[in-house]
């Protein structure tokens, strides 16, 4: 495959989604050839799975369903979307992959991680990103922007209305995965100001695409 | 648990919802209590997971997504309904099972045998069937039955559609289940008649329940 595989990923909150748009805009301002997608998500059969699983009147669904639907949706994009756009040489940026399914529904939900990871592996097909740029912010900051956003608690969905000890451990997931993938993963301070931490990515994406031959 | 679990399996045009929906009668008045229950499907979340695998229309669905969406709808209907039922001492006639994504997903499309097996482990959390009725058919009159059924082969859904070979290697599947699960697994001749069929079933099910203490 002759692109590059690029994901944002981050807490709740976190300010990759506002990231990677501008990612996006950069990209498209610098004439590079990219798709910018999401996770759940991001096909047509993706999107419906991703509404199963978001919708918060869904109370029933249990850890282990949710847990294989993201898989089911992984599978779908994956091989419908990422892999065809990185064999047309493509810069994928995506929001959100499978280190958010370990963190989440390994760490956060207790499952065990290497049920998780497997189950994953076979969604993706092993297919790894390139450079992740993991954007950490503290669940105090995460949920106060996502309040924010959502203009009040009531529109958060089903997994954001988890407690708050879920999303500890859920950032605390995240931190496990960056020490274990240094290589890959690169750590972003999400507290700072928004540009101070579009800056950081820029500058590491680029210092990277650079030593690229493939693309 | 203190009820039984007893699945209908076979390939498309078996008879199988036929048969069950007797059995089901015959318990009503026998006053027995039981549940009616199917795969893909039986719970709320299950269904709608149901309408995506099942959409004709959805020519690009990946082999990977329709065995992790199979094992998604698995895991609510195990979860939400099935262990409930049997908790409260219910026979659960279900409509399919573990071994259809065995002889459907594994035999038919192919896929490694293991890994299928602990996907859908994991979905149905290691719950087996106390008894299983294997209703065989030959492709021929399994798609002679559901094209009749359909009122025109233009109504079948995405499955149904699959070539011959597919059906061929999903019964071949079934009879490979059924030699290693003889002791759970009850041979029936689906190409005999209805009724013939049902008192089969009727007779096995009656010498079975009435060695069972459980009830």
């Amino acid at each position: 495959m002759k692109g590059l595989f690029i994901t944002f990923e981050g807490p709740d909150g976190s300010g990759k989604s506002t990231q990677i748009k501008k990612m996006a805009n950069l990209l498209e301002t610098k004439r590079l050839p990219y798709i910018l997608t999401r996770e759940p998500g991001g096909t047509r059969i993706s999107d419906k799975i991703r509404e199963i699983i978001l919708d918060p009147e869904h109370n029933e669904l249990t850890e282990e369903t949710e847990i294989l639907l993201y898989a089911s949706s992984r599978a779908q994009h994956v091989q419908e979307k990422i892999i065809p756009a990185l064999n047309n040489g493509k810069i994928v940026l995506c929001d959100r992959f499978m280190d958010a399914s370990i963190a989440y529904q390994g760490y956060g939900l207790g499952k065990d991680l290497q049920t998780i990871k497997s189950i994953n592996q076979f969604a993706s097909q092993g297919l790894e990103p390139d450079r992740t740029y993991f954007i950490d912010v503290t669940p105090e900051t995460g949920r106060k922007r996502m309040v924010k956003r959502a203009g009040g608690s009531h529109d958060l969905d089903r997994i954001e209305l988890r407690e708050k000890s879920y999303h500890q451990r859920v950032r605390e997931g995240f931190m496990t995965i960056y020490h274990e993938n240094s290589n890959r993963i690169c750590y972003i301070d999400g507290e700072k100001d928004l540009n101070q931490v579009f800056d950081t990515i820029v500058n590491d994406f680029f210092a990277y695409y650079s030593h690229q031959d493939k693309i």
